[in-house]
Order: C-alpha cells, then structure tokens, then sequence
C-alpha cells in the first residue's frame, strides 16, 4: 500500500444498517466454470428470481469488467492476477453496500479463488458451472474454442491452459444436464437456508410502484 | 480495451427496474475540494440522512478506495489519472445497480472532473467545497499541511500543486463558513428538485424491521 497520507473517515452508515433497510444481506455468488459452461446465464437468471424477490442485486462479467475498470489488462499471468485483485475490492465494495453481488468468470486458477475466499470471508460463496469440455466445446456459443483449436487463441483454458476444479464448492451443478431452473432454485434456496435473504412467503418488504 | 474474445451477455435487470425497486434513482456526487475542506465529513453526513430516508449510498474515499481498489497507486501524473479513471468505472457500475454514490476525493484537476462529467453523463453532479486554503491549513486535522510546507510530501495540493476551482458545479459550498446542516438541507433539496429522491413526504417505501 502506497499511501500512508490518507485518514479514516467514519461513516455512519454501516452494511448492516444497508442490509436492515434493502431487507436481505450482502454476499458474493462466484460462478466458475470452462467458457461455455453457463456461468453468465445461470448468474443473470438467479438475479431476474432475487430481483423479483425485491433484493438488490449485480452481476459482474466480462461485459462489464473486463471492458471498463480491466480494460486495460490482458490476460498474461501478471494481469490475469491484477484482474482477480481488482475484481476482489470491486465486489468487497458492492458487499459494503449491501448488494447481492455475483461474479461469472472462468477464474480458473484455485489459487485465484482461494485468494479471494479468504479475502471475502463466509460472504464468498462459490458456485461451480461443473460442465465437460465436449459439451462446451459442442456449443461453442462465441467460436472461441474453434479459434483456440487452430492457435488463434492462446493460454485459452480447457484447451492449451489448465482449468483446476474446485475441491469444494459451495454449491455444484452439472451445467451441461441440469435445466436452468433447477439450478436457480437450488440457488435460491441455498440463499434462503443460509439467511442472506428471506423466503418470499416471509418477506415483508414492500416497494413503491413505479 | 484489450480483449475482443469476450461477448456481451443479455442482462434482464437493468439500471431502471433497480431504481423502481429502490424508489430512488442512481447518481454520482462527486465532491472536491481542497484537503480539509470538508469533502468526506458532508459526503458521510448526506448519507446519514438520505439513509434515513430510505436511500441506497455509497462513500468512495480515500479510506476505502485507496487503500483497496487503487492500493498499487501513487501520486505521480500517470497514477493520478489511472486512479480517476478506476474510480470512474467503479462509480459506473454502482450507478448501474441504482445506488445513489457519493465521492470525496480532491480531485484537484479540471480536465479529470471533465473527463468524468463526459463518461457519466448527467449522473454526473460536481459539488465544490470551496474553502480557504487558509481554513484548511489551520484545521490540518491530518498534519498534512504542515508536512508539506516542511517539503515531506511533494506535489501537495494548495501547497505545492495546484486546485484548479469548478468553473459551473452543480452546487457550491464555502465549508469554511456555512454550517454542516445547510450544507446538507441543501444537496438533499437539490436531489429531490432533479427528482432523483422523492421528498420524505411522498416516498412511499417501506422497509421490513430488521
């Protein structure tokens, strides 16, 4: 840390006042998985469900990551590592504020995730996209595995760069044979079972019409 | 922007129907000012209050930004402008999810307020605190003034770097001389006039019990 001239400010509205007043916690959802394994899918349908559950919600992916606050990294060691950290205090910062915060990134490096684990604390939940390379490589939504087969792609994981599964995962699904609602369900659920938001029948928040 | 490979996922929770469920809008306060001036103790206090009345904040300062976030950067030219256009994205992404973000940085150079008036558009509110140098050099809570005419910090601004002044904030306080209240009467007037919070006699949220 760089600087040493900067004061701590007390704030006095603090996460848990946010998380009486949004009615559910904070916590970050952290979708892993080989490209192609539903990860952005499966994050942006569990936020249309917590949305209509009244719960504020955000979803960070490549689309909006890696083209604004990382664009200027690539994807050499050194700023894949950048790109993790960066993505670390991002979404501490959403969680500060209260906000269901998920993350749909390959991060194929247990390290990597295990930084961020012990960064985020119990607030980190991991969610493994748990899909076969065939069935990814079948799919191959954006042709980036056809690319990376003929060498246009480099360190592309699954094909010429490791992806290392998790040991344990929060949560596990088999993206390639499970339907998308029961993964949602199963999501939700999880959610509910650990506290961080309240079942619908129980919620009791109420919101302005439009 | 260095990575083409990544495509663009269909969120179907967007900025809008976050701001219907918040019953507020998004926006960026972005308060500058000398050091001392008073940025951080109003941005803090303005929170309390639209809090209080319902609102989803943030405070972006040096407390939580760069220590986290921007830990790896200094002071130089180069730092300097990498470090607003970190802040930019991040503040994008919370006005994105409908938060109301508020920013207490220096953020002594016109071109980089500009910079940010023109990503964000008319989120984007500038609120000047404008105090004496000579107000702030006495209350020099830090010690900081002192440090710098001692010539242990360079590049200090007031000092020995310069605070260019807003030419047309949105709203403009002399902290040395209005009290902290008005101050706040005044933005919180302010956001209901550009209708981006409701005054507390109309909003019609309420909240579970905790």
């Amino acid at each position: 840390m760089k600087n040493k001239n900067i004061a701590r400010h007390n704030a006095t509205v603090t996460r848990a006042r946010r998380e009486s007043l949004n009615g559910h916690k904070g916590a970050v959802l952290w979708f892993t998985g080989l490209s192609g394994s539903g990860k952005s899918t499966l994050a942006h349908t569990v936020e249309e469900k917590l949305h209509r559950m009244g719960c504020l919600t955000y979803v960070f992916d490549g689309d909006n990551v890696r083209h604004g606050l990382c664009g200027d990294l690539g994807f050499s060691h050194e700023d894949r590592v950048e790109n993790i950290r960066r993505i670390s205090e991002m979404v501490k910062l959403f969680l500060e504020a209260g906000v269901i915060a998920m993350a749909a990134f390959i991060s194929p490096f247990r390290s990597d995730r295990e930084r961020m684990r012990n960064f985020l604390g119990g607030d980190f939940l991991e969610i493994y996209c748990k899909c076969s390379l065939e069935v990814c490589e079948k799919r191959d939504v954006k042709g980036l595995y056809r690319r990376a087969r003929a060498g246009e792609i480099k360190e592309f994981t699954g094909i010429s760069s490791p992806y290392e599964e998790p040991d344990n995962p929060d949560l596990m699904f088999d993206t390639g044979s499970t339907p998308l609602e029961e993964c949602v369900e199963k999501i939700v659920g999880f959610l509910i079972e650990r506290e961080i938001v309240k079942s619908p029948a129980r919620a009791k928040r109420f919101h302005a019409s439009p």
